[in-house]
């Protein structure tokens, strides 16, 4: 047996030589070398950055597909007059609308509440009556108007309770700024109140910082954002979200758990696109238009949340308004009362599990604490996740709560909603 | 009006500054500050990562859902009994056994003529025209016998006609690296020849390179796999692929458009699952378990085609031992004869496209050419490819030809065998 591999070949005859040589382009005799495959770890390969490509290849495709078998199945559902209806019932009466005009009030009295502070004419303790009794007021009055004008409809209510829960927010933390104020030094209140409450953030200073100058492509490209993918909100949810939503109902009567299952996973997509695009067309496309319309400075309204590894992460970083709020006004100064971490922690969780709630139930006049409980079950979620996964475990972690949680809610609202309004059986 | 942001404030009295110091920890009067979002393009950032463990999610949950749909819809459909049916029709006649078994001689023949050669016996034509014979022989028995024994199912002829056609490419380099061994010394055929045979290799050369010792936790886990994912394969075909490819028969004989793209994406995605599992099992698992049993050193059976940013790249680097015979044996050979390197590849993918349509419509016994043109159709799409896309948009663009081309193949050959077996209407 004659051995002869590439190292043993270059002892041969000059002659062979030269025709291994010549030959040798071809691989000729020795076209093996000993070594592993990629994909055993003992061959150290770590690059899979086309793996990148397929999941966004999938992704589409799969989605694609979707979205191709609802139109063979459904047609078109994309109605733009129909919208007009979630807003009124009764084209004479424009209760949401009248709302947020009496909102005015609210502002007007909190402004000359501080300016008879500022000047002394009364003293804290009045000063801070007057405001415990105008903030209950934004809250009450809302509320009390969507429960018992029947001609307000539920987008119509949540629209009006939102602008007034961030009104809320607002002149809470005007109150406290002001106060914080005239603790170190005599200061007046300043006529900027109508630039802060336009202004995209919820915590009061004397004076926001601000951009030079309006960049009026900046401007455009974002009000452009907003209205296409407003008209994209509302496509989906009509193409998408409605009747996925009437499908489900009839497995989550019946109880059948294996459908259930699959129609919460068969929603978990629409909704979160809609989330995702919410996300955009509010914090990025509508906070940064205003921001540069009033040459607001600060357009810090997210961070990155999408690489969160612990739920807490995520609830500090994709709403940085409240965030920012929640910080300045709640959480800091109950620390500065005594208050262990974990328990303000937990206290700003009922906060926000409160203004969910109130959200959600009073504009669908139906008291269900889905929404409470659901902002309630990120406490021991957090918990969890931040002791027993890390890393792309605890950042898959908080996606999968994100995209399944959503639906969740969702799903017992509309059932509820559903079993309420139109009896118990489909 | 008070000018007062983080700078102004150090120029304020010390009982000023005691003050702000004391409350600064709770950023009471400037916690805003000029920066721009993280989106904008402004703010240079640019940490996604969470974005490939958000996909990787999105696409569990997806399949989640439709496995959870299929077997709501069909419930369990995968049959281990039922295999067996597709390598017997007539448990009495096992055509495809004996015809493999027969494959012994066409081997011997090879053997025989070499050493004829080796020691001079006979000329180089005589044992080119002994080849050439043999070779042909080869290619022509079995397709002869799966043409008219009536008992060869047509998984039978698939693989009894797949043995063939390597051990065609076998012989093949071992006529011709015997021929370049006599042309610079003479050698004498070894007889390492069944060694050669079972080697997870198509290129024959005099020693190969050899591992020291068989590893035997790499021996079991790598057999492990192979079982293991020869049930997947089975089952997600019996669950996942039959009853969608059965769906698509109607939309396909009506001519209906949109749905038959709806149901070729969603053939998509388990074909491509089924393959890409099928390159794991048949490129990593077995040629690995081969390679390690005989103590085979070179492990390159792929390389990283799923980072391919051409066409090109993705066939020379998918399947490497099929790869390297092309390489060795018609390429390079084409290239010393003068051909120039367009047409020489292009005669490749013929070549190719040859065998993929003898392997599919001989068993089949249905001759379509859907298979032989989606191959060439490779060559336009490559010059495409390298034209026009590159970086991650070629990598999209080769993914995208590979999870959509592979199904509308299989397609056109199941709605050929389903109107030629079944007649013309559901």
């Amino acid at each position: 047996m004659f051995r002869m591999n590439s190292v043993i070949s270059f002892k041969m005859s000059p002659y062979k030589m030269n025709n291994y040589f010549k030959c040798s382009h071809v691989c000729l005799y020795s076209c093996h070398a000993v070594q592993e495959s990629l994909l055993s770890s003992a061959s150290g390969f770590s690059n899979y950055r086309g793996i990148l490509n397929w999941c966004v290849v999938m992704l589409v495709l799969s989605n694609a597909r979707l979205f191709l078998e609802n139109i063979i199945k459904y047609g078109i559902l994309v109605d733009p007059i129909q919208v007009v209806s979630l807003f009124l019932k009764d084209p004479y009466s424009w209760p949401a609308a009248c709302l947020i005009i009496v909102s005015n009030v609210f502002i007007l009295a909190a402004l000359y509440t501080e300016r008879r502070l500022a000047v002394g004419t009364i003293s804290e303790t009045t000063g801070l009556i007057l405001h415990i009794f105008n903030l209950s007021c934004i809250l009450v009055i809302p509320a009390a108007t969507a429960l018992t004008v029947t001609s307000m409809t539920s987008v119509g209510g949540v629209i009006s309770l939102g602008i007034y829960t961030v009104l809320f927010l607002k002149l809470y933390s005007y109150k406290d700024a002001n106060r914080w104020c005239r603790e170190i030094r005599q200061a007046k209140a300043n006529g900027y109140m109508y630039y802060f409450v336009f202004a995209p953030t919820l915590c009061y200073q004397l004076n926001f910082p601000r951009s030079s100058r309006i960049r009026k492509r900046f401007l455009m490209r974002r009000l452009l954002e907003m209205l296409f993918l407003m008209q994209l909100l509302v496509g989906l949810i009509q193409q998408w979200m409605v009747p996925t939503i009437q499908n489900s109902m009839k497995p989550f009567q019946e109880m059948d758990f294996s459908r259930m299952v699959e129609r919460l996973l068969k929603l978990a997509v629409p909704n979160h696109l809609i989330w995702l695009i919410f996300f955009y067309w509010f914090f990025h496309s509508s906070l940064n238009f205003m921001a540069e319309l009033l040459q607001f400075g600060d357009r810090e309204f997210y961070r990155d949340w999408w690489n969160s590894e612990t739920v807490t992460y995520f609830w500090a970083n994709w709403n940085i308004p409240v965030h920012k709020w929640c910080l300045r006004h709640f959480y800091k100064p109950m620390l500065r009362k005594g208050t262990n971490k974990f328990l303000a922690q937990s206290a700003v969780f009922l906060v926000s599990a409160f203004f969910h709630e109130y959200l959600v139930s009073i504009p669908l006049r139906m008291f269900r604490l889905w929404a409470f409980m659901g902002m309630m079950a990120q406490v021991p979620l957090a918990l969890f996740v931040s002791r027993f996964l890390n890393g792309n475990y605890g950042n898959a972690a908080v996606w999968i709560s994100l995209i399944i949680g959503q639906p969740v809610a969702v799903l017992m609202y509309v059932h509820d909603y559903y079993v309420l309004h139109y009896g118990s059986s489909a």
